[in-house]
């Protein structure tokens, strides 16, 4: 029934939408943050065939050098294992994800070391698809080898926060790389089954950066119509949808694995869940809006609803009763939102949010709390009004904004 | 393995929400727009046992009745049909919706006259559960028996635009009954499945006034632990949250039935639909923040992924390639998302908002372009910033608050 989408070379950016909208009277009370910067950081992108590294041949990483391969990019799949190298030069599958999937013969693998200074100068592009603890001591080897003034456009698909510090992505490109490196970096974020996206269903992500050029590049070399691009100036919100979702999975996940149905998913879960997200990212320093798109809402969305997800499934089995030891041994991959939960509770102790359903994931993870007793808590709670945003502009992106010496 | 949840009677309202928040800096850029007014506009309501007349024995007006019921308060349940009446006195049961239901005994029927303004009067609230269409004739007939300062608390729970008004619920009040009622009214609204509801699943719902007092009245006579209300003060958002979604919907549907999966339908529908939902609202006068909550993300979110949805249903079908009025014909019941979508595209069109997954659905719905197209054509629009928020605070609410002698 459906035959596959083309894919094409130009995209002409919209700049329309503005001027469509008639001017009635004041200015909207709200708006999308402004983007810091608009000049590119990195260098010039060739008008067609960048070359592209990208870290990490996981599930996610070789979905994107397939679409990139797919639309004609050089791409090289950097691998730490040397049996996924070979065996993906000779036969263009990878042994471990996509496993079905013939990959693009655009596509090289490369590793088990990381490439050299000279491969990474010949670089237009480099994609980190390698999960968010194993960041710093890979962008601290890489660091040797970037060219400042000729930086290649840099590209995080990541998610989380790091373990022991708490910190955000771009908290560690600034520590290993330094600020300007930071100020340069990219974000995708967005609900992508990376087995959809090998099969050219359609997509479509958020692409943020400080810096509009750097987003507006991301998305030039992204953009198909079976993947859309959307841009946006808050890479911190869109960060924290990304990390703050696992959490709000496991707590769907407990609700259906307790047996409860769909306006509880839908409401109790979900919907409050994204008014919590909402409220921890606004007390951060994000804008409420990033939670309404894509990276928010959309990926919250896919993963709350979605059996195939680690972290919905890790809920499920907590909410059916199985003990969490059992779970994390048996699952046979990571759950992110096991240990993001913990980082998650010490922002939101930190920031005095109020956030009961993250706060119950939480007890039920490391505290032992019964599933059950978690949901009745949240049942039990005195009514409130729908959406009471704290407000402050946030102390952390403040924080973080000072480290990449810009001052707010 | 679930146990009923146990119903209570007081609640407790949360008042420390906001002075949980440690101020950091300034103000938040956004916040939730403030209640308009502050001060009960109806009767005093009795500590326990409030008599309530819901006007409608559909699926959703018999849910509730049975809910409040089922919270020992005193019910009449109007239909227009005297067979509904009399077999549910006898047999406290409808024979027509949540047929396998036994209701509360608290509960009886009335018709198929409406009440008399004696009857009206003895009444401590107003539950209308009456489809949009019908409700002018009705309002016009009860505004004779309504007293205007001792006004019984006023609820509504249709959702939709009035057919060649294109007005919303607040409009056609203020036209039929006078500013001051449309200032008392309320509004309940959320992902709320009828069938859930009465097996005391938990549900949360969206309940917005213009009057702080009146929203937590109605909050305080709905909400139990199963079945929780939060208050907002935005009736316009929450109002064209109701109706916008069902376009949705169809979309949502359009897109299943056509054979694309996951990625698509949380985004490529339902993240980019609730986008264009917030810039339409922005630019009619609503607050964005009002979409992130139960009534719109929420709504829309169990709206789109429930095959049990009649608007879903309809998109469905013609994705699978059934023409409309086949579809329509064999339905059963209405789908109001099929009429709304043409009051929809006026606004669209009316206030200049760039709004390309409605305007297909209007296309398919009423210029015959086939469902494949308009995916494809919604594919192919040029990549944009994600949410580009009219810089407008709204032509058709300043006049709707004009009408209701507040100018804004």
């Amino acid at each position: 029934m459906l035959t596959l989408l083309t894919r094409v070379r130009i995209h002409p950016r919209s700049t329309f939408t503005r001027q469509a909208f008639r001017v009635f009277s004041n200015a909207s009370p709200v708006s999308p943050l402004p983007f810091r910067f608009t000049m590119p950081t990195s260098k010039p992108q060739p008008e067609s065939n960048s070359k592209v590294l990208i870290l990490g041949a996981g599930n996610f990483g070789s979905c994107l050098a397939e679409h990139l391969g797919d639309s004609d990019h050089r791409v090289f799949l950097w691998s730490r294992e040397a049996k996924v190298v070979e065996h993906f030069n000779l036969h263009h599958k990878n042994t471990k994800y996509l496993t079905e999937h013939n990959f693009s013969k655009n596509i090289t693998a490369v590793g088990p070391d990381l490439p050299d200074g000279d491969f990474i100068n010949e670089m237009d592009v480099l994609l980190f698809a390698i999960p968010t603890q194993f960041l710093r001591e890979n962008l601290t080897i890489l660091n040797r080898s970037l060219h400042k003034t000729n930086l290649p456009l840099l590209i995080f698909v990541n998610k989380g926060i790091e373990i022991g510090t708490d910190a955000l992505t771009l908290e560690i490109i600034a520590d290993t790389c330094g600020a300007e490196v930071a100020k340069a970096a990219t974000f995708i974020s967005g609900p992508s089954f990376a087995k959809e996206i090998v099969r050219r269903r359609p997509t479509s992500v958020s692409v943020a950066s400080f810096t509009e050029a750097e987003a507006n590049k991301t998305s030039d070399l992204f953009h198909q119509p079976h993947f859309r691009c959307y841009t946006g100036s808050d890479p911190i919100g869109i960060e924290l949808s990304g990390a703050l979702k696992n959490v709000y999975a496991i707590a769907a996940g407990m609700s259906d694995g307790l047996g409860y149905e769909n306006n509880t998913r839908a409401t109790v879960i979900i919907t409050r869940g994204l008014a919590e997200m909402t409220c921890i990212g606004t007390a951060y320093g994000a804008s409420p809006l990033t939670f309404l798109g894509l990276a928010g809402v959309g990926d919250l969305f896919l993963t709350c609803s979605s059996s195939s997800s680690r972290n919905y499934t890790v809920g499920y089995r907590l909410g059916q009763g199985e003990p969490l030891q059992k779970i994390i041994a048996t699952l046979g991959s990571v759950a992110e939102g096991v240990s993001t939960t913990k980082g998650v509770k010490r922002i939101i102790d930190k920031l005095g949010v109020n956030a009961p359903i993250a706060e119950r994931v939480y007890e039920v993870l490391y505290n032992d709390k019964a599933t059950l007793t978690a949901v009745r808590e949240l049942m039990d709670l005195p009514p409130s009004r729908e959406l009471d945003l704290p407000p402050t502009a946030g102390g952390p992106a403040k924080q973080l904004m000072e480290k990449l010496g810009y001052p707010v």
